[in-house]
C-alpha cells in the first residue's frame, strides 16, 4: 500500500532479488496488488499495470494476500488500513512511525488476538536493526538509558551549522536543495518525528507504553552560529538527541538540542546518519549506527520483515520470543528532570551585573560551573556571557529564566541548551 | 558447563533476574546442574553445592536438562560436549568462538537433524547483537564488506600506543595489569582470536562456510611508536581490523593491522570496545558497537539466547527465519588482494637511493602516492623514509620487499602496513 519512494523501492527489491528472497523465506514471494492514488501516473518501477488498485479494500479483503506492506505514511488512513488488515488476519509490515507511536500497543494486541503480527523495524532508523535487537537480543538487560540521533534532517542541518558556521536557515535551505529536508520541514525540525520514534523505542526498551504526548519535544530552530562557537570552545558538540531514561521506574522521555562532550561517539555522527546508543545493566553501552532514511535502507528493513513474516506464516506459529509490555511506568514531568544547562545572554556591561545573575541562580539552588564573558560591544555597551551550570532541576531553571528576564541589566536571554555528559 | 568468570556471571543473572527472565521466556528457568573441574574450590557465586558435577555426562545425559550452556572455552572437550548435547536433543548456548569457527557448519547441521538449535551470539562481540541481526534483520541485503574491531585486548594496546606514544611491550604490560590481556597473550596479539570471530561472521554474512584456516592473520607485535607517529602525520589511525569482502563471489578474509582514515567512525573506537561495520547493497553502512568481552556483557548475550531457546522449546518449532548457507564461495589467496600500502625503511642517505627504490616499485607495477623523508642520523648516515603507495597487489608488494631487502643502500625495511580507505 503506497508506491512512492519507499514502496517503489520495496517492489524493486522484491523483483530484483526474487531468488535470494525465496531462498531465505523458504517460499517465493509474489507481489499481488499495489495501492496507488492515481492509476494514470507514470511509474519508474516495472510493475504490471493489472496489479495496481486505487481501493485499499481490494487488498485488505483479498484472500490471496497474506502480507500487507503499509508505506503510505501519516496517521490516516494508514491506521485504519492496518487495523483492517490485522482483523482480516493478514500480517502487516509497516514503516509508519506515527501510527506505531500513537497506536502501537493497541495494534500489536489486536494482531495477537487475530493470530497475526505487525513488524515495524523500518519505522525507526531506516535499515538499522533496532526494534528486533531490542525485542530479541537485549532482553536479558534492563535498559536504563537511550540516547538517539534518529532524525537525519536535523542531524544534517546541525552538522553543516557546526562545520561551516552557517545560519540555521541557510543550512535548512541546503538540506532542502539536497532532498534531505521536506518543503514543509516542521515535523523534523520541531522534533516531532524524533518524538514518535522515541516513543516506539522506549515502549519496547522499558516494557511500558510510552505515547507521543508523553515525550517532551523542542526543535533546533533557536540554535545560532554563536551557540556552536561557544560549544566548541567548551569542548562540546550540539546534537538533537532523543533521550529516554528509566530512573527508579519513572521515565524521562524528551527530544531537544543538547550539548554533548565532543569526544564521545554520538558527537561524531555526521550528516543524515542515525545512531542509537542504549545502556543496559548487563550489556553496558551498545550503539547502532547507519542510514536512517532513504528508499534503499528502508527497503532493507521492510524486506527482512517480509521474509520473517513469510517464514512465520509457513511454520504456523510464533516461536521467537518478543519483549513484552508488562509494566506501567510513570512519566516524569519535564519540570522534574535534572541536568546541566548552558545559558547565553546579553548583559549591560557594568560592575555587579554578574553578581546579580549569580544571586538569582543561587536563590534557585542553581550552582555555576563556569562563565565565559566576551568583550563589550562599544556601540550598545553590552557584553555577552555564557554560563554553564552544575546539575539543576528544570523547574528551578525555568524560574530563574523568568526572574532574569525581569532584570533591566539583562538585555536578552539569547538561548539556553541542556547538557548531557 | 564451566563456572568461571562467564559461567559464574550467567548463574548470577539467572538467579538475580529470575522473575524478569520467566516473564520474558514464558516459563521459569531452573539451573539444574553446573559442571566444574574441582568441587572443593571456593566460589563467589551462590550456587547450591548439590548441583555441582565434575562429570559432563551427568549433564549431557540428564533428561531434565533442556538447554546446555557451554562456557568452558577452547576446542576440546567443548566440541565433543556440544556434539553430545545436540545428539541428545538438547539446545546449546555457547560463547565458544573456536568451536563455532572450526565446526560451526557441521554442528548447526547436526542440530537441525536432531530438531534442536545452537545459539552462539556471545561468541563474537560479547553483548553486542551481531549474529542475530545478521541472521534475521539484514537478510534482505547482500553484504559486501565487513570491517571489524573484534579483539578488545589488541584494541586496548593500540589505543594506548597511539595516545601515549609507548612501546608495544609496555602497552601489553599495562593491559595485563588491568586484566585486559591474558598472561599468555599470543592468541589475541597474533590475531588468532579475531580470525575465529571473523570466520563466524563471514560464514553468516556471505552464506558460505569460511573456516579459520581460510583467514589470513597477522598480529600487532611489529608496530612501533614511529608507525603511530607517521600514521598521525598522514591522517590515519592504526587498528587491528578483521576484514571480509565479497568481490564477485570471491571472498577476502584477513586480520592484520591497517591504516584507516582518522576521521571515520572505526578510527574512534577506543580501548576494549568492539565495533563491527557491515556494508550491504540495500542497507548501506551499518555499525554495531559495544563491550566485546567481560562477564556481564557476555551474560547479556547468553541469557538472551537462553530466553530465545526456552521460547522455542515451549512453542515446539522453528518459526523465525535464519540466514542459510546455500553457496560455496572461493577464498581469494592473500597474494591476490589489492590495497594500498605503507612502508617505513632506513636507507643510506646518499643521492639516487630514492630513485632506486622507486625503480623497484615501478618494475613491480607499484605506484607511489607520497613519500616522507626525515632528517639524516649523522652517526649512521641513514635516513628514514616512509612511502605510501597507490593500490597494488599483495604479491607485487611481497616481490618488491624481497628485491628491496637485497639492496645495500636499504639498511632495513622497518615495517609495512596495509591501508584501507
Amino acid at each position: 500500500m503506497g508506491l512512492g519512494v519507499v514502496g517503489g523501492g520495496v517492489a524493486k527489491v522484491l523483483r530484483e532479488k526474487k531468488e535470494a528472497i525465496a531462498e531465505q523465506a523458504g517460499c517465493p514471494l509474489i507481489l499481488r496488488k499495489a495501492l496507488v492514488r492515481d492509476l494514470s501516473k507514470p511509474r519508474s518501477t516495472q510493475i504490471a499495470a493489472d496489479i495496481l488498485v486505487t481501493d485499499a479494500y481490494e487488498i485488505l479483503t483479498e484472500p490471496e494476500v497474506d502480507i500487507v506492506v503499509e508505506v503510505i505514511g501519516g496517521e490516516n488512513p494508514a491506521y485504519e488500513y492496518i487495523k483492517q488488515a490485522v482483523k482480516n488476519r493478514k500480517f502487516v509490515i509497516t514503516a509508519n512511525k506515527e501510527v506505531m507511536a500513537k497506536h502501537g500497543t493497541e495494534l500489536l494486541a489486536l494482531a495477537e488476538e487475530h493470530g497475526v503480527d505487525i513488524f515495524y523495524e523500518a519505522s525507526v532508523g531506516g535499515g538499522i536493526p533496532l526494534i528486533s535487537p531490542l525485542n530479541h537480543d537485549l532482553v536479558a538487560s534492563s535498559v536504563s538509558t537511550i540516547y538517539a540521533i534518529i532524525n537525519g534532517t536535523t542531524n544534517y542541518i546541525l552538522s553543516r551549522m557546526s562545520a561551516e558556521g552557517i545560519t540555521f536557515s541557510l543550512a535548512l535551505q541546503r538540506a532542502q536543495e539536497l532532498g534531505y529536508a521536506e518543503p514543509d520541514p516542521a515535523k523534523d525540525i520541531e522534533g516531532v518525528d524524533a518524538a514518535y520514534k522515541l516513543a516506539i523505542l522506549a515502549t519496547i526498551a522499558f516494557h511500558s507504553t510510552v505515547r507521543p504526548e508523553d515525550v517532551y519535544h523542542e526543535g533546533i530552530t533557536r540554535l545560532t552560529e554563536r551557540d556552536f562557537r561557544y560549544a566548541k570552545e567548551l569542548g562540546y558538540a550540539i546534537k538533537l538527541l532523543a533521550i529516554a531514561k528509566d530512573i527508579d521506574n519513572s521515565l524521562e522521555v524528551r527530544v531537544h538540542p543538547v550539548f554533548i562532550p565532543e569526544d564521545i561517539l554520538l558527537a561524531k555522527i555526521e550528516g543524515v546518519y542515525n545512531a542509537v546508543q542504549l545502556e543496559g545493566d548487563l550489556v553496558g553501552k551498545v550503539l547502532f549506527y547507519g542510514e536512517g532514511a532513504g528508499a534503499s535502507p528502508t527497503s532493507s528493513a521492510i524486506v527482512a520483515d517480509i521474509i520473517n513474516a513469510a517464514h512465520k506464516i509457513n511454520s504456523g506459529v510464533e516461536a521467537r520470543h518478543k519483549a513484552r509490555i508488562f509494566q506501567t511506568k510513570k512519566i516524569k514531568p519535564m519540570a522534574e528532570i535534572e541536568t546541566r544547562y548552558y545559558f547565553r545572554m546579553s548583559i549591560v556591561d557594568s560592575p555587579g551585573v554578574l553578581a546579580q545573575i549569580a544571586k538569582i541562580l543561587g536563590d534557585n539552588s542553581i550552582s555555576i560551573a563556569s562563565v565565559i564573558q566576551k568583550g563589550t560591544d562599544d556601540n550598545t555597551q553590552t557584553a555577552e556571557i555564557v554560563i554553564m551550570t552544575h546539575p539543576a532541576q528544570e523547574k528551578a531553571i525555568q524560574r530563574a529564566l523568568v526572574e532574569m528576564e525581569g532584570q533591566p541589566v539583562i538585555r536578552q536571554i539569547s538561548n539556553f541548551v541542556r547538557v548531557e555528559e
